[in-house]
């Protein structure tokens, strides 16, 4: 079976927490929890050198990490990855500006206002700095699904479910999401495919278990 | 022809040149220079509605953007590009690493140290903050590259390329080099490969035109 390292609230591990829904693919969950930095503890880092969720381990042991490598990686020979080299480019285009462009402003911003706890006057700076960064990405989104349905081609790919993460929580983060309606009505596309869980809908197959102590 | 839109110092724009040289591709560049802020004129948001460089347009007119996007699209059927399921989340798995860890730390140091002119006491506590993170990064990049001679697999892959574009000018971000010898040897290694180009080396096969007058 497929073993998930990561925490519930995590939009990254979210991203493979719907895809292992939408490929009937079963999981157990092991709690590797940001808030309490576990990331970057050695039993996780042991895992993952890097120190950050998620990561997979796949039945032979074997361990993927990064969520658009993890999405890409489950995806082959399915219709969440699209077959032709144009398409394929298009797909990776939104999955790279979602982890360059969107999730350090959006995902921060959420972070800091409504995880972080006290903030610091350049955690402030930074969350000025991120909103307007942010509200550039929703509007790049914004412009292009007011022409289109989903984010490439005909149907949903791993660049909707890159992007769906952290946008459907950007209300967290402080941005208005009523001020792009064409991303309301793609979110409620994405929302409304059969085998869609929520954010916070524990999906493992088996009882979570805890890699640091605590 | 290839047409790239850029501007020679971009490390983003260096990767697509780097393996349009790598693979024989003819192109000519159109100077959109970021720090005059041209990849936001609306001239180049008309190519790319994010507004970043590099953009490549094809000769059938066709535009491709985001670096990784880029070269994943180049590399299909070359060497530069794994056959394996595996191999190619790895690579994955390194770009989607320099994009998200790497460059918005390194390379962001270097922009500000180098290229932005006077600082902020904003900018000064984002270099502190961006120089732990760099530094973690180029430890990852250190510890895999003590045990292996390419990031992924017995050769080079795009991969290589898109760490090897900010890394080589880490020190101009204020990151010592000297303290990372795996990194050095590995740098070496891709520097001596047959159809490398420096940074500022114009390899562009006509003359340079600018999209924003000025």
């Amino acid at each position: 079976m497929l073993t998930l390292y990561g925490n519930l609230e995590s939009g990254n591990v979210y991203k493979v927490r719907l895809l292992l829904s939408w490929l009937g693919l079963p999981h157990r969950r092991v709690e590797v929890n940001q808030v309490r930095g576990e990331p970057m503890s050695p039993a996780f880092r042991a895992i993952n050198p890097i120190g950050k969720v998620p990561a997979l381990r796949l039945g032979d042991g074997r361990v993927l990490t990064e969520s658009g490598s993890i999405l890409y990686f489950l995806a082959q020979g399915t219709a969440w990855w699209p077959a032709d080299r144009w398409d394929q480019a298009g797909v990776l285009r939104w999955m790279f500006f979602e982890q360059y462009s969107h999730e350090p402003a959006i995902a921060v911003n959420r972070y800091l206002l409504r995880f972080a706890g006290e903030l610091s006057s350049f955690d402030a700076e930074r969350i000025r700095f991120n909103d307007a960064r942010g509200r550039h990405a929703l509007q790049v989104m914004e412009d292009h699904l007011a022409g289109a349905e989903w984010l490439v081609g005909s149907g949903p790919t791993i660049a909707d479910i890159a992007l769906y993460a952290y946008t459907h929580v950007a209300d967290e983060g402080g941005f208005e999401l009523a001020a792009y309606p064409a991303v309301g009505r793609w979110l409620a596309r994405v929302a409304a495919l059969p085998g869609h869980v929520g954010l916070l809908d524990e999906t493992s197959a088996r009882p979570v278990e805890r890699l640091v102590a605590g």
